[in-house]
């Protein structure tokens, strides 16, 4: 056809803003993703504590974007690209593109150690949370039956005190204190949790003063906060730390992967085809239009990204996310007018963290939050962004039944070892 | 310890009433279940075409029970019986009992087809629901993909017109008219949902009148109605029918299976255990206690139980399994205070089936309701069941919503194969 081809892959944040931005535009819009949803990942640590169900937390992209008349959505899976012929090679054939955004996103980090990754689950995907929850909940059930393993079997440990590693810790926290009733001798007091930090202070993209705030939150809630602590190694029953020369074994059954992510493998093939390096995340290095040198035509934005901004690169966030999209398809909507669009430049509206039930911290710049009424803020701002109106009210429905009732109502174990039919099934 | 060692097996709606009947009881119950929740399976047809969430339909046992004193729950799986030792080998070692209630259930039975569960799935587990979505919105996403191979795609096939086939078909037939404008070039009519059913009539085991109103009320919604049809092959592009006779070749990738049950493996031990056969369903034969001939101290409830009453075995549905359970635990605290418990009699309240959105028919025994009337029946019934005040509110406003806004908001395809990680981690 005439019209101008975008072809965008990814549709989380960046992807979905991109696709959003280009609406009216004359060009039509090809939104590739292997999945046929889109996931609101800040809330992914909800699912893994089993406060909220998958569907709660993601919303399928055709809903989305039924409205778009210039968008269609693609599930499938990209092999390769092929930036000189401009053409996606996908596991269901080959399609062209005038202009192509790549949003693939980022996953779980293990550094030098992906046999890790076994051990201690990172939380990226849906199944990622629901792994989580698997083991989180089957060790409260082994808990129950073999008292002689309890240290390791209640020992929870999140490995990474960023807003993720600080979120899931203070939600497991809360499930020590919470389902613990439903247990005939579990004791609250029987369960740890433990977050390992290897910088000196938890948030360490936040200002001073609310790590200190996040810190003692967590205290609060039971949580033992270990700073300047680093992994030397996992294994089944817990890790190697080492803290300021002293190493020391930590008995854990349970250890969650908060540390950090990498570009998704996606980066490394794009990489290759435009024939450049990436940076030690697997990033892509863009110009000030998001784009790369050598093919002004290709778009990198989202975790996938690396843009300087203020001599640091932009850290992998959902807001970052979110302005990098919709910056890539001003840039296109301006070429197609002949438009000059000003350089990129990310505007930070803050940040946040939720501890447990009733606390959180925020950073919105000049004001900075924390306690119940940066809870609330948290909660606002997130059910603000969550895709769909249904979703917003189930999960205002749940929250609510949740911070009243103290609940734990997804606390399934599915696909667990303990079911016939259940492995390999779901 | 002195009480009087209650071990009931499994907790699906047979185990829990019997749990519940013997709360106060000078008895120390231990309910075991290789899962940690409770299944409201009449309304797992409703998850797997994407209106709830798993969490909507399931709660805990540990918090169904929480507040009884007398009962404890255990996740383990049942390896075999002890019946003369009075034992129960659980894969975490044996647990003594002097009363034994098995309420195992059923799972989808494929005759002398085994081979077809890999291109038929039942819908027994929350796994089968999960994989029964996966494959309906994967067959939308491929059919969206290649138009060519269309007519198999969007050929959804439902095996079986009892209540479940008949709400999943049902179920099926509004997703056509409702999500199908989420996708750019699938049109309605495309769609075809064909429900099979061997009888004569769909329902077989309701009036005739309403079996009538049931398949009218199906075909308004677009359902091919297949009544004297039998498969006498499954493959993954489609079945080969016989009909009167005549057999006939149905293309279609997406079979869903729901022509039948058989109980649980465990039934198989049980007998063995018992020294005793069991029927073509693999049910075991008990007497007016609900308990085995030969040894009077272990009850059978639920789908495992073959219970006559006026000359045909009770139906393997929710309020026989309730009953029978609740009569389980009334005679064993009969006993113990030497009170003579009357034979077991099931008093059948009704039965419905709801066919789409706003349409049911209910046998209510004096009162026969079809149409909205008998959805609304339904609806308040099943919420009226539904474990969990929370998981009602939910429903309900998912409900709401579903009706509302004809939505699906839970079609997420998970663990799709389009995934790199998908595979196998969930």
């Amino acid at each position: 056809m005439a019209d101008h081809r975008v072809v965008i892959v990814g549709g989380g944040f960046g992807g979905l803003y991109a696709v959003r931005a280009l609406s009216g535009a004359p060009v039509s819009v090809t939104l590739v993703d292997r999945r046929n949803f889109h996931l609101f990942q800040p809330l992914l640590y909800q699912v893994a504590t089993g406060a909220l169900s998958p569907a709660n937390i993601a919303k399928p992209l055709r809903s989305i974007l039924a409205g778009q008349a210039n968008a269609r959505v693609l599930m499938a899976e990209v092999r390769d690209f092929d930036l000189d012929r401009r053409v996606v090679h996908l596991d269901t054939g080959d399609i062209e593109y005038d202009s192509l955004v790549v949003a693939s996103g980022s996953e779980p980090h293990y550094f030098s150690h992906d046999d890790w990754q076994a051990v201690a689950p990172g939380l990226k995907t849906v199944e990622d949370a629901l792994e989580m929850r698997r083991r989180i909940f089957l060790a409260f059930e082994e808990a129950e039956r073999s008292p002689g393993q309890r240290p390791g079997l209640l020992t929870f440990v999140v490995v990474g005190g960023g807003p993720t590693g600080v979120e899931l810790a203070g939600a497991l926290a809360e499930i020590a204190t919470t389902i613990v009733r439903d247990y005939r001798t579990i004791r609250a007091k029987e369960v740890s949790i433990v977050l390992i930090e290897a910088a000196a202070r938890v948030l360490p993209s936040y200002p001073n003063e609310l790590s200190r705030k996040a810190e003692l939150a967590l205290r609060k809630l039971g949580v033992e906060v270990r700073t300047g602590a680093s992994v030397a190694a996992i294994d089944a029953q817990g890790l190697d730390l080492t803290s300021d020369g002293q190493s020391s074994r930590l008995p854990a059954s349970t250890v969650l992967w908060a540390a950090g992510v990498r570009s998704s493998s996606l980066g490394t093939r794009l990489a290759k085809a435009a024939g450049i390096e990436t940076d030690r995340q697997g990033r892509l290095a863009v110009g000030p239009q998001l784009n790369l040198q050598n093919h002004p035509e290709v778009f990198v934005v989202g975790d996938l990204a690396h843009v300087e901004q203020d001599g640091a690169p932009l850290p992998a966030v959902a807001p970052v996310a979110m302005q990098e999209g919709r910056h890539a398809a001003n840039v296109i909507r301006g070429r197609l007018s002949g438009i000059e669009t000003p350089a990129f430049r990310y505007r930070d509206r803050g940040a946040m963290a939720t501890i447990g039930r009733s606390a959180a911290v925020a950073d919105l710049g000049l004001i900075k939050l924390s306690g119940f009424v940066g809870w609330l803020t948290w909660l606002f701002i997130h059910l603000l962004y969550l895709a769909g109106f249904e979703n917003r009210l189930l999960v205002l429905t749940q929250w609510a039944w949740n911070y009243f009732g103290r609940n734990r109502s997804a606390r399934l174990i599915t696909r667990s070892e303990a079911t016939e039919k259940g492995s390999g099934r779901l």
